[in-house]
């Protein structure tokens, strides 16, 4: 076989507040032949995703950093090249951590295949993929939902958002989303469904979700944190719960904000309302995999979950469409489009 | 029967900051007569607790605030002197939520007997009672330690935090106590059982409770807040757990403290080490009542959880000695000795 070239983006350096495209660098070469126990990739789509930007700050997390000169980490969904491994043949489609780049050598046990339920297959990306296992365990396990409460979540076009409302409303809650713009906000009730939608770009935003909640909050998903957080605190019920994914509003933030320190409010909103604030992340749940991939193909198949995608093609467009992305720019899962 | 005179401490005004004295009002005057079932009682021990400044703001809680002119509310141990109600004959001794007064009278229902295993019977308001059940329920629902992880806890010779230590040894958990001045933190160890102690009023504080949490802290048992909480942040390991019972270091606070914002940085610590922070009031376990009363019963008979008692007499000293308990004045838990 031929050698292969492949591109690939890196960090090349650790952006100080908002990422620049100076932050990344394409890079071309040539990709090592797979060993004993290896598949060589060729990735059709790359998920973007807001976790992202934690990876390329030093700042210490739940993962380590991306270090400068490497590869951006991501999710993709690829197609199998070369075989080393009796599992997989040539053509199989497979889900990779393999990151920005257009081909790679991964060993077959990091791998697994695409689901059939995943159709088209970016869906395996978002809806049927970490997006939608996120939403799903994060209101299973911590948000857990009841009959008739308020379930309210931010970036709610968002491939975690939108799963969270629909989630939310096939176990009997009402759903209010927020997002930014009147496309957006007309989206989350005529298109998915949820019960009220708030534009937080409104100047008389906290009266509009006070509004759209006139029984109280009683879970909220917690991605986006920022304004939404603040108008969010006083409208929660007694016993309300807060599962916290992510806090897209703050990624960029390079110092804290201006104060009054609000942290003892939210301690004191903590044991007054008997809140649980708890932060996941989707891997803790990896138990619930089976129920997902079941109920949700299940769900996606009959139209009870839909779901937007935003396809941009090309891998050396990753870098604009992920600092977008971070300012709510995209519309739907974003996925980059890296092969046919 | 003669008309009995009571003695009682009214909110007198709602304090700015720091309660005064002035705050309260000691009045006199003519106990009602008991009607059909109901008590007269005679109070004999009534318990102080941090939880009542939050009664004396008008700011929205868990617990309506108690009204201008009103007594102030709290538990008591008292002594039947008259009964109305064929379960109760004078002489039996009763817990109710009478207050700061020396007697009043009470609807049986809405009292029970002091338990036989509350010896001495002022007990039934520390160790035996609301302040070892607080320990006692948020340890066992939200705080959940495993053997060898690492609890801490502030006010730790007060009656919850000295309970929290003790229980937490007990599961087989490292304690570490948290207290104001060395007399208390020697007793931590060495009355207490505690595995190390460190003193929030040392220079030092921070680098003190790091050097005392080696592991990293697996459970933080919240009430107190303030620069204990700011300490003990940075320590949390993943999948951390933080029952939140009572914030005392901010119960005084007329305003919030200045910036910087720290919100963000506590949910960012939330997302990245999945932390659980939970807030509730002990009657949201009340299902554990008879098993909290057996097992920490035969705790305390055994010598396995010792307790520390705090005696002031008279109630008309109750309102210096609950501003002192506001300041960590007292050792042990404060009650006031009414009658003989």
């Amino acid at each position: 076989m031929a050698e292969i070239q492949s591109s690939r983006i890196v960090l090349a350096s650790r952006p100080a507040g908002e990422p620049k495209p100076s932050d990344f660098r394409l890079e071309r070469g040539p990709v090592a032949a797979p060993r004993e126990g290896e598949l060589l990739l060729e990735t059709l789509f790359l998920s973007l995703d807001p976790y992202m930007r934690g990876r390329m700050s030093a700042a210490k997390s739940y993962a380590k950093p991306v270090d400068i000169g490497a590869v951006m980490e991501g999710e993709v969904v690829a197609r199998v090249i070369a075989s080393h491994h009796p599992d997989y043949a040539e053509g199989d489609l497979v889900l990779a951590r393999s990151g920005w780049q257009s081909h790679a050598v991964q060993p077959a046990a990091a791998v697994r295949r695409v689901p059939d339920a995943a159709e088209p297959i970016s869906t395996a990306l978002g809806v049927l993929g970490m997006p939608g296992l996120t939403a799903y365990v994060g209101l299973g396990n911590i948000g857990k939902p009841q009959p008739g409460e308020t379930v309210v979540v931010a970036a709610a076009t968002g491939p975690v958002g939108s799963a969270v409302g629909q989630i939310a409303k096939l176990r009997g809650a009402r759903a209010v989303g927020i997002a930014g713009g009147a496309p957006k906000v007309r989206a989350l009730t005529e298109e998915f469904g949820f019960d009220a939608a708030v534009d937080h770009r409104a100047p008389d935003f906290r009266e509009k979700l006070a509004s759209a909640c006139p029984n109280g909050i009683d879970v909220y998903f917690e991605n986006v944190g920022g304004a939404v957080f603040d108008a969010v605190l006083p409208l929660l019920n007694p016993f309300a719960r807060l599962p916290v994914c992510g806090l897209v509003a703050h990624y960029n933030e390079t110092a804290p904000p201006a104060g009054p320190d609000r942290l003892p409010e939210l301690m004191r909103a903590v044991l007054t309302k008997r809140l649980t604030v708890r932060g996941f992340i989707v891997y803790d749940f990896s138990a619930d995999i089976p129920a997902f991939e079941r109920e949700m193909a299940a769900w996606v198949r009959d139209g009870a979950v839909r779901y937007r995608e935003d396809v941009v093609d090309g891998l050396e467009n990753a870098p604009e469409a992920f600092i977008g992305l971070l300012k709510g720019d995209n519309f739907g899962k974003l996925v980059i489009h890296v092969a046919p």
